[in-house]
């Protein structure tokens, strides 16, 4: 793997990340494929709208239907038919959400799977082997993720075992030169925390780092001002991740806040619940007014919904309970967030950065 | 509209349909978008699958979106994105199937909404009216359709209905030549009534003629009788649709008897239910021993999903309720059934249609 920040506009970044399966531009968003399918779509239509990098998630792959078939089918790239990079989530974000079907101690974590109820353990070195067996270009180590609000405690714990078993996963590494393990610093709102978390595991040297624990419970003003914290406190030549992020303003104040990359499964779960993502804003398409607009989703966008089809149609499909309208909302949401992307890079280059974010945000 | 009949095996038909949006190399087999939509396909999805003519219907249109908005989109073909010829079914069969929901009288059939309870009514004129709105290819005549075992007096009444209403919807054609109608006949598994029906309406020179009240209840033994008696007495250099057929030995069993076109929901309703189609029979995805299966869906199709997916991923899919799913599935389904369809028209051209039959057939 190999990171090179091209350029900066204020504290926002334009670099390029090249993979073991492909060159990523970076401010970048991804996509999630949560059971190695982004939902609703082919692979060939994530990349025709744009997408450089998909997510998945080890959780998710882990119980079903796990690593020995994706092994089997020559890993995941094979298996779910998308040639280009591939990162997975470590697991410990779902884990952590499981609550009470879960146990955690020094070595790992206990839990019963959601599906069937049977158990299973994640450890730093069986997630990192797990993501290694799919064959991705970056695999997250197991963190600690905390819930807010949470005790000083709760967090402090968090911290020093997210450090711990990062500490452990990088230990665990068998094959540095196709999978590039990135590290996930943790501390929720408190900014002493955070500045242990970050000094510590950039001392360990990990390729990239992402910033997790937040978009978890606490406010976005919260969430901006600890992103920034956090983000600063990075390294300058590594590609920085805001894990969870999201909805277009989050995604413009996080590129602000000096990220490189995101995910969030916002706009696949907007098209299927049929609310659209335009440059104007967003609007639910089951609305009343909607069925006798003749006009495309966004007139700005020239994707192939926005040149096919109209609202009414969308509109229609939709009320009608119809399998191709979730698919066609998916497909405009996941581009014109990439689009979007593009244009925030092209921004950064061009030094306009400032009047590119207060055109989107107004 | 124009019907060469281009060459005959035995009993079987090599046709070519000239209609307003295109050629349609029959015998063939139409793809059924009930709601303007063939369920979690585009309509270049369709076409690529080698579709020819899609089919939709005039009940579940009418009612939603409703003339209007499709009228203001331009027409169906520009509501729906697809550019070839359309047949829309006359709703006969769907009114019929609504039992106490509707009454019918000698002008026409009211009835209630199955969506909000709204009334409705159809007359002959009304629905050919409706499908000229919309501008397909060809419009099938409203017909009285008998659920099958059905009393003699209710067989009488309804061909005696059809007929009149084939006379009157002839006589409300206001675009004949963008729009063809077709006539149905009726008579359930009475020859002599068959016989009548038939005589009636080859007088009213249509130029189509659908062999209905099948498929409704019968035997699969008395539905091929009834069709084979049936397309025997009608005139040679007309088109032959038989309603609501099928699955792949019905679709052999049709062409034997000398029919030309075919629709059904089966493959696409069979690929939502992760029921896939192949030259070797049928199977269900989701039984165990697919999970593991590295292979594609028919070793011999040459589709999008046989070429960059297994079994093993499908299944995967399936298990996951992932959309994906019965979006790959249903393509394959509708390409593998378009497929045999153009071997069914090699064969006949060849004079080898025995063979291909009982190839099929084992």
């Amino acid at each position: 793997m190999k990171f090179d920040l091209l350029t900066r506009d204020g504290s926002t970044r334009r670099g390029r990340l090249q993979l073991t399966h492909g060159v990523v531009e970076t401010p970048t968003f991804m996509p999630v494929g949560t059971a190695a399918t982004v939902k609703g779509l082919t692979p060939e239509e994530v990349r025709e709208a744009h997408s450089q990098i998909l997510l998945s998630n080890t959780y998710h792959l882990w119980l079903r239907p796990g690593r020995e078939i994706i092994e089997q089918a020559g890993g995941l790239h094979r298996f779910m038919n998308w040639d280009g990079p591939i990162l997975t989530d470590s697991g410990g974000f779902q884990v952590f959400s499981l609550q009470e079907r879960r146990k955690l101690d020094e070595d790992g974590v206990t839990f019963k799977s959601h599906l069937d109820g049977s158990m299973h353990r994640f450890t730093p070195e069986t997630v990192i082997a797990f993501e290694e067996a799919l064959g991705v270009d970056i695999a997250m180590v197991l963190d600690v993720c905390v819930k807010l609000p949470a005790s000083q405690a709760e967090l402090e714990e968090s911290v020093r075992l997210t450090t711990a078993w990062a500490k452990r996963a990088a230990a665990a590494r068998a094959k540095p030169e196709a999978t590039a393990v990135f590290a996930i610093m943790q501390g929720g709102l408190d900014e002493r925390l955070r500045e242990r978390s970050a000094r510590d595991l950039v001392e360990l040297d990990f390729p990239g780092y992402a910033i997790g624990g937040l978009s978890v419970g606490e406010t976005r003003e919260e969430m901006y001002h600890a992103a920034r914290f956090s983000a600063a406190l990075l390294p300058e030549d590594k590609p920085r991740y805001l894990m969870g992020v999201g909805t277009v303003k989050d995604i413009v104040m996080a590129v602000e806040c000096g990220i490189d990359m995101f995910d969030c499964v916002y706009p696949t779960r907007c098209g299927r619940n049929g609310r659209a993502m335009t440059r104007a804003g967003e609007f639910h398409i089951k609305n009343a007014t909607y069925t006798r607009d003749f006009t495309p989703l966004d007139p700005t966008c020239d994707c192939y919904v926005c040149t096919k089809y109209t609202r009414a149609y969308l509109s229609h499909l939709f009320r009608s309970d119809e399998m191709l309208g979730p698919r066609l909302l998916s497909y405009h949401n996941v581009y014109i967030l990439n689009d979007l992307m593009r244009e925030a890079r092209t921004a950064i280059e061009q030094g306009s950065w400032a009047s590119f974010r207060d055109r989107v945000l107004s």
